[in-house]
């Protein structure tokens, strides 16, 4: 595995397993002197955690983050910011029965095709608890961000047939809601219908919108690491993900020129402004000021109590129930990871478009 | 701008303008011993290609590749692949009237803002001429990945409301169809589609779908170098694009667990299969052995001729009528693109992907 | 800092200052079913621990070494490998008189210059304990090496005058050397004038030799990557370095050409072979397979206990003695580290040769 | 041969063999609004080109380089800048009787070893005329530095045993120098000793010094990528050379602590001012300010008349006399190539340096 790395002057490496003894991430290109403490990670950790509410799963996992190393005296140095969250129960004993059966919808058989071995217990690697490490590196990320002005928000924009409406978007309520979705009604539909999926031994698929005002023009870097680009991979890298669609997205395909161009006009204030956003904040790959635009589609939890026909590791094909409680849908608990990596992603950006000008260098050196 | 090279051991580099003297790609990790001229490459950039057919534009490019470095006594060496097509037709008076202007829907507003100085002719390094040099890298990655026995194929899959069907796919149809289309009628209602935009002074979106055949498992590089989050990047890339999507893409999200999830079955030969290919072949980033199935969404041509509201560098606002011949929708055109970014992508991760084992090395070395 | 990264597929990630909670290392890319536990890791730290004799500093520093993450079951998984050292005693207050003061020859001025910060205590980052992740990190690499017939080893070849002889190397002898020299009688020397520096309250400089024997050919990727480039940069990155020569060094700008190259000849069997080693295994930046003979300079350790002039944060001049035991030199203690880094080169390196022919890939995937 | 690209933001990929019909380069990263036309890269060039007097190759080459993108009306664009220089003469059957020998000194069988094939011609991508490409973008990246006030000079300071006196440093004469050098008397006694060279069938070897006056403090990003370390994988990486050393250099090993220190005092006008540059400008892998100081080691030519013994590509041993006119020592042509790498070096690092503090980012951004 030679992937464990994001991102170029902001570069994030994880690291760690599902039932290891730690998980945690090494952020190297901090820029010195942002205040940082714990508590300044910790939120973000939370708002991945489950155990919140009856739709995300049972298990407690406090998953405390520690700073290892990075800071003096509540500061970043400069110096690489290695975090971690300790492993406290690892019950593995409790995987036994996937030890030889390859999970449908579940990495279980390509981790074994490539590396000849895997750790079962819970996912491995390729469990969503892999992304405690992107989050505490996202935290920072968002940190310097918003004192930059530009502020990453994500939520849960659908969840199977339900979907949150614009106007009743409501951004108290996401703060406090279980499903991370901003629009209350949505929210109390989605939770029947997340209980229907549990009576009926499945589960839900969704999607998660994330936005980012505030945002400065000229960030992105063409022709490969392009804003898109990079959000793309930044994106597609969070497990279960099946789609990324910035801006128009997919309608774009049925859209005609004249409909899907933004249209320049003027505001109340009557200053020029583009009277649409079907470009998601993006053209060329690079951004123009307006908001970005990203919606990302979860595909349903591949784990489901319903028997289901499966592959072994010796060729034979074997039915499975897969137990214990597992979260009936991902995009709740995913959303501050849509968070984390759109951050990471326009931060690198923005480092790295800091040297595009003559004006930008003689004007920090000269 | 810092992006201009894609890939880690096989990296192509691109450069060049629209109207400059020549565009194209230094290719670098190409295997030595592989017989290439320029021959070879050709057909990829005659797909490309505008000036074949009524929907495509009128302009003249015959684009003759010319092999620079690489290559002796017709094969590769292992030294870098230089590949350039030299601009005869360099008529930058037409653009004139676009100096001072921002196209809806173009980059010219966002170069301009990054960089502060932009070449306006044909849209400079943002035109789609820029992807002459990913269609010769494309092309030697194809080449290389065939003598593997991997297979890249892409297709226009819809134009406007006009989409194929899968049942009518003809490969050989779409060896010669003008709009890269596979299904004969779904191409002729196209046509008429087209023809009526172009009445109505617009232009119609559109998608491109890719498959990769005789996959080899095992290939990608979780956590961030997943094979999907690469093939994202490469994707989101092109230009136009707006959506891309893998397997079950954004249907997965109102599916269920139960229908998502792949089960396991027996083929007639009574061997192991997994009877559906929901995950696009890629499970936790890596591929299983399946095809892979990629989507990709373009937004309609920005180039129109009904009058639209621009804004100009100076902040103000007007009205714009683009002149010349433009085409009228963008995937035909662009799926050889789709093809060679994919392919780069999959040789690129195949080649990282052999030193994942202690057995691969000690049978490589030992 | 953005630069805590090393190798481009067998990746190494260090964090960690002297005197914070931990030091460690992420290694990506290793490859998986590599029998591994922390016993195999521990010898190569204690190998660079300081208190091992009175010619190395007197603090006590145990340096337990844990795997956080990365095998199961006593193997490698290939997914990454984080390696933690805890620090148990963080005395900072004995740090406390260097806070306003740059030591000449130290990382002080220049950290503190570049990030308005530093974390004095121990000389934070710029320490020699950073060293504790490489080391771990080349631990890896050396085993897996000596896996495919590969040896590095390095020693110290001088220290100040004193100079080991070649015709007195004793490989048993070095492994139970306390200043890491092969030559026992240049060891008695060199234990006379280290106590003839301490006495003058001041520190030597010295020299290590390093050697891969086994080397496979074709190993370095021109003409940025070449092997010796790759060695370059390893071996620069360790603090203190004031010198790389490779072959025969500073000493090939006052041969003459026939002296210099390597001649043909053959050995007692009447085999083929270069009948001296001047290119130092290396010719256009690839491994011919003869030895690699690479030579590294270490200037004298910086922290003296002799009264000097330093600068301070003020920009004023002032006398500094600095308190407690220190190295009388560094070679030592810093073999290891260029062990360390020359095995991660050679084994990135040796990963990246792999898709350098057609051969090979058709050989892994045909 | 996945090498050839150089740097993190600025990039620099060469192409090219010497026989090849082209050599040039693709210089990712130029911020845009740089004036630059061919005049400002041709007098770099034009100072590695042979065939200026009898001491240097007698074979014509008018090396005229072409800007193929990347400037528009004559300013930097921001886009990939490509230049090529075209190979006029292509008399590859002077090279007939050395494909099947590889001369001593040389990559000839390295690169066979690694390839399985190699362009004999005029050593193909080993050549010297490689650096082609190396010197047109370190032009870029040198005429960026002096707009910052960054100066990168370089010189021969040795051939064989002859030795340029600091004392007798004249600018002026070294620009004028056919062999390089800037003390006027040292050249005589060098330009007897090269004479003595040729009559006696063989070479010399020696060394170039390289100076970067200007020089901003806080560049270089430890622990990997440390000034010191990029540099010494920048010098390493062009041919022919087999040592670097930085400041004191090999110097340094058999120095006293107190004597390599640099110890603070005042100027003449009573400012605070390190009295010596043992470090070379470099502590920690950071600049100080200080001047950088490095000198790199050359072989000898490996090209000698005087019959050599030499390997077949069979096994077998043969002798073997080269023919043609020959550089009888490296370092003149070389000495704009290590200014090349040096300038590309402190440019990356800089730019990469501008996001190291959140003050330079709300500066920036804010």
């Amino acid at each position: 595995m030679a992937g464990s790395s994001f991102g170029k002057l902001f570069t994030v490496t994880t690291f760690g397993e599902s039932h290891g003894s730690a998980l945690g991430v090494v952020v190297d290109g901090v820029p010195s002197l942002l205040p940082l403490t714990e508590a300044d990670i910790q939120p973000f950790l939370d708002r991945r955690r489950p155990g919140q509410n009856r739709f995300t799963t049972a298990r407690s996992e406090p998953d405390r983050v520690k700073i290892l190393s990075g800071t003096y005296e509540g500061k970043t140095t400069g110096c690489p910011l290695a975090m971690a969250v300790f492993n406290e129960d690892q019950h593995s004993s409790d995987y036994r029965n996937l030890k030889d059966i390859y999970r449908p919808g579940h990495a279980d058989m390509t981790y074994d095709l490539k590396y000849g071995i895997r750790d079962h217990r819970g996912g491995g690697r390729s469990s969503g608890r892999e992304t405690i490490g992107r989050v505490a590196g996202g935290a920072v990320a968002s940190l310097i961000l918003n004192r930059l002005g530009v502020n990453v928000l994500s939520w849960v924009s659908s969840i199977g047939p339900v979907t949150c409406s614009p106007d009743r978007f409501d951004p108290e309520h996401l703060k406090k809601s279980p499903l991370a979705m901003p629009d209350p009604e949505a929210e109390k539909e989605a939770a029947v219908f997340l209980e229907h999926c549990k009576i009926a031994r499945t589960s839900a698929g969704g999607t998660v919108t994330c936005t980012v005002t505030g945002m400065k023009s000229g960030i992105g870097e063409p022709v490969f690491d392009k804003l898109d680009a990079c959000l793309g991979k930044a994106l597609f890298s969070i497990g279960a993900v099946k789609a990324v669609e910035i801006g128009s997205g997919t309608q774009a395909a049925s859209m005609y020129g004249h409909e899907n161009n933004d249209q320049a006009g003027t505001d109340e204030n009557g200053l020029p402004v583009l009277l649409s956003n079907h470009a998601g904040g993006i053209l060329g790959g690079i951004s123009s000021g307006s908001d970005i635009q990203v919606k990302v589609t979860f595909k349903p939890t591949p784990s489901i109590s319903r028997e289901q026909s499966a592959l072994r590791p010796d060729g034979s094909v074997s039915p499975l129930i897969i137990e214990g409680r597992h979260d009936p849908q991902i995009p709740s608990r995913a959303a501050v990871v849509v968070e984390a990596m759109t951050a990471m992603t326009v931060l690198d950006l923005m480092m790295i478009n800091m040297s595009s000008t003559m004006d930008s260098l003689i004007r920090f050196y000269g």
